[in-house]
């Protein structure tokens, strides 16, 4: 696996182009990207669980799943969401002004949409951008990644490579998202490119366990988008195809460690952000139960801030869980260890060199363990650090 | 309605009297305090749904309701929470010094605690503070009221008083908290106190009343602590009961204002806060679901951190009252207004001075009305903008 991205750039797998260019919309930054698979592709997309769902995702809930799929425009700066009646039109219009340069169907290119939620989208800067934004597709991911940002530092890509029974296949990831991160589906936005050969039920099945496992785990600051989605797409070029149970499981796990690759990456670079913080839920006794005490525990300002100072305050994790509902039966049988190092255990607290702890917590990834002892049932979460930044950044983004 | 603190004293109640002092736990802030009833008092309690809940919760859980109470000890800067079979023998101490003194059982002295979770009680300090803490007391509410705070600013406590058919009756309210704000039955630490002379299920249900209209409608930080609780009071010295419907209506009403008012000062308190922010959710479909809604908002990173930046960036509320499951008939029908301007409404984002919006932000007060249009229920959450200092004061509470 190669993480970009630095001086190496991502190539994407075989059959797939992309770009991004500034339309206007925003200042400085490229603000419209695109993906275009050479051929019609097979794809498969979550989408936020939130109730105002943004027009981009309504549009492609009704369009996906698919097989005739030939490009996803984004763009950034404005999220098409609460936009009424006038925001259905705009998002056809950029979809439909894909399909003209492109020579397809309209209903053959998708749409996404992140940036500030209310505003309508400038749609005349979108659609005058899109012959230069096609003309200019390339082989690498980083132009379409850049083109996505927000808030986010740094653009995210990974590529992968998977051997299977029939041959060599392709996988890349590309990912945005830094605040407004507690996904409760696809996140952010999220884009997995394979040269497989997959079915619509393959592609539907593989990305809801990947992203269950990745991107559902990530939280910055326990807020879930109107945007958020993510997208399988296979076109099929390497003509290999999942044989047998054995490439499937191959295939999943791959595109499982890209997703989890891109999903602490949005952790890494949440808002602000100057730690990763892992958090692992061991033996519990429902899978569920896991997966919620590891993402309140991501998801808590009393954690967060407290690992932002190097602060071994951990009294508030166990705080935490037990407001999440964990068991009285689970809270008296865990031990909870940070940094590897034992702080409590059998209802009481241990006696630990503080200052010692206090300086595993400069450490910029920071791992918090609950051992349960009450189950088979193991969960992963990532989030951050909150800092100042987070605020500064916050109270002053539409402005 | 006379809110403390400031030159004005706040009275408590005839037959209570209340107490603080510094017993050497903390460096120079008192840390320890009481109140007294010269006559045995009926007691209701109210407590954190945490599942970790502190030794004195459980303990208190354990004795009320109650009609022979004498005494609240409360000490500040450790929490006795995680604190296993050594917490329980130190709470009973502290319980129990209070008793010797008073002369009565220790089954008649409530204990309560807020600080620091998963430390020890230095309960030699605060067993020879007991005396001089009995000894000090007095009939103002700031003493006790000053022991009990944490990382707050300022004392909170408020007095009033009720005609009803018998007689006149008085109620005082003290409270604590600033963050680990999000209660999820009493609250933080509060401590009503009146003379009126109730039964045991009177005491209970006006507590729970007007806690679920107060107390349980204010978050900070959406930390639901393992310490919180409130305590209703009635020792019956003024020989007024509650003789008929209008009477209990009467002294609800009392009551409810006097929690109102703490728990907005509360908010206004929250760490690091600047501004308090009250929202009103209007004509939602049931009850939980605005109050739900209501919650939702105050406790929005993104909501909290747009109004302290005075930035107008409402699609933030659309957002998290479509996370929060709001149905999409309400977002449907739906009238968003900030400060008394309506900037949404029939799904259309409306046409708004957004530097005078921004110009009413700068108060000190925001208001935020969402008017669902689909129903008869109506509820109010009290919470406060998120500031840099929020995250200063956390990432340093224990060092």
């Amino acid at each position: 696996m190669v993480p970009g991205p630095g001086i190496a750039r991502t190539q994407l797998p075989p059959g797939f182009t992309c770009s991004g260019i500034n339309s206007g919309v925003r200042r400085y930054r490229p603000d419209l990207g695109i993906i275009i698979s050479t051929e019609p592709a097979v794809v498969a997309g979550v989408y936020t669980k939130n109730e105002c769902k943004a027009v981009p995702i309504r549009y492609c809930q009704r369009l996906l799943p698919a097989q005739n799929i030939k490009a996803i425009v984004t763009n950034s700066g404005q999220a098409n969401a609460a936009t009424g009646a006038l925001g259905e039109e705009n998002n056809l219009k950029m979809a439909e002004a894909v399909a003209k340069k492109l020579n397809c169907q309209t209903s053959q290119v998708l749409t996404a949409s992140t940036g500030v939620i209310g505003i309508q989208l400038e749609i005349d800067k979108i659609v005058g951008g899109v012959e230069e934004l096609v003309e200019r597709q390339g082989h690498t991911a980083e132009p379409f990644a850049l083109a996505i940002l927000t808030t986010d530092l740094v653009p995210k890509t990974v590529s992968t490579e998977v051997e299977l029974s029939g041959g060599r296949v392709h996988i890349t990831g590309i990912c945005k998202g830094s605040g407004m991160i507690h996904p409760n589906m696809g996140t952010m936005l999220g884009y997995f490119l394979t040269d497989a050969e997959l079915s619509i039920p393959e592609a539907v099945h593989l990305l809801t366990e990947a992203t269950d496992n990745s991107f559902n785990m990530v939280s910055v600051d326990g807020e879930t988008s109107t945007n958020d989605c993510a997208f399988l797409m296979a076109n099929g070029v390497s003509g290999v195809r999942l044989a047998n149970l054995s490439d499937e499981k191959k295939f999943l796990k791959a595109l499982e460690d890209v997703a989890q690759v891109l999903a602490k990456s949005i952790a890494r670079d949440g808002e602000g952000a100057t730690k990763l913080i892992e958090v692992q839920i061991l033996n519990a006794p429902t899978l569920p139960m896991a997966r919620q005490a590891a993402r309140g525990l991501v998801m808590s300002s009393l954690v967060k801030t407290a690992i932002h100072g190097c602060d071994p305050n951990w009294g508030r994790i166990l705080a935490r869980l037990g407001a999440d509902q964990v068991s009285k039966d689970c809270l008296s049988k865990m031990e909870l260890r940070i940094q590897d190092i034992l702080v409590y255990q059998k209802e009481t607290p241990l006696s630990v060199d503080l200052s010692g702890l206090r300086n595993q917590l400069k450490s910029d990834t920071v791992l918090i363990q609950v051992d349960f002892n009450s189950g088979d049932f193991n969960a992963t979460a990532w989030g951050c650090d909150m800092s100042k930044k987070y605020v500064e950044i916050n109270a002053e983004y539409t402005t």
